[in-house]
């Protein structure tokens, strides 16, 4: 029976730190580089996330991380993937989630999909996140996927990767 | 610590045959009674369940269950709860099943709420869920809700409920 593998998908298969920083600086006439938001949570980072995430169709307009979509269809060969995300939070963005999973992963099939507002009730062996919050409740095989806002963070539970081909060559 | 439930939406939280029956039926001028719709699995008594649910806001406009509110209220107090919907197969209708939720359960917070495609993933100690098919992969005390399209089954791994009222009585 194939390892069930949790994968999230804003900071680890959605960039959301572009257009974040579209919508939080560059309106302001500031631009800020990734590197002066390392090691700062997302919600000081963007103190306007809320507005942001919930207008626009922000979620449907991510851009993709770098080698998502291979990444992810050999983890979907290998394993029974799932797709997790804490959705419920921004109300209304879940539909725009669904249409952009569909859009670049038409072979993930609705059963593989989870929108939820916390993980901690959804059983796995691997899980992929970005987000210590998540990965902190989970039982299995804990992998952070690097973020600016977790770039500083150390923990020996978890495995890091920098990106879609360290997940391959650890997966 | 309490116990965690899971609790359905469609035929648990929101009773989804009247406006079934109202889009199937009484369109093409005919009206069909709940009595005739017994032991016939949905996809078969409303053929066009699919499109249905797609379309003006089915699922925002659902009618609630008798004495859903208060048996909610009630098990939100003594348990651990969450809403667990199987909604991906509709893509499109999450938000208004969130939309829902919050008209009607203001005291469920987005954190209670996982829509998702398969149920087997969820955690819990206890599940109340109108189908066989999500009732069968949990491990914990399984509650049948009584719907028509269930209501010849015999299973004893299952406790069954009609209403609300009987679930406040076993709970």
């Amino acid at each position: 029976m194939k390892k069930k593998i949790l994968v999230d998908m804003d900071g680890v298969l959605a960039n959301v730190y572009l257009p974040l920083i579209e919508g939080q600086y560059t309106n302001k006439g500031m631009i800020k580089v990734i590197d002066d938001l390392n090691g700062i949570e997302e919600y000081k980072a963007f103190p306007d996330l809320k507005k942001i995430v919930s207008s626009n169709n922000f979620f449907y307009h991510a851009p993709l991380m770098e080698d998502a979509i291979e990444g992810l269809k050999y983890l979907n060969d290998k394993y029974d993937l799932l797709i997790v995300s804490a959705a419920t939070e921004f109300p209304g963005c879940i539909n725009d989630k669904q249409m952009w999973l569909q859009k670049y992963f038409p072979f993930i099939s609705y059963k593989q999909m989870i929108f939820c507002g916390k993980k901690d009730s959804v059983m796995g062996d691997i899980m992929i996140d970005d987000h210590p919050k998540n990965l902190d409740y989970f039982k299995g095989h804990r992998i952070l996927f690097t973020q600016p806002h977790n770039i500083n963070l150390k923990n020996e539970s978890y495995s890091r990767v920098d990106n879609w081909r360290e997940v391959m060559q650890i997966l």
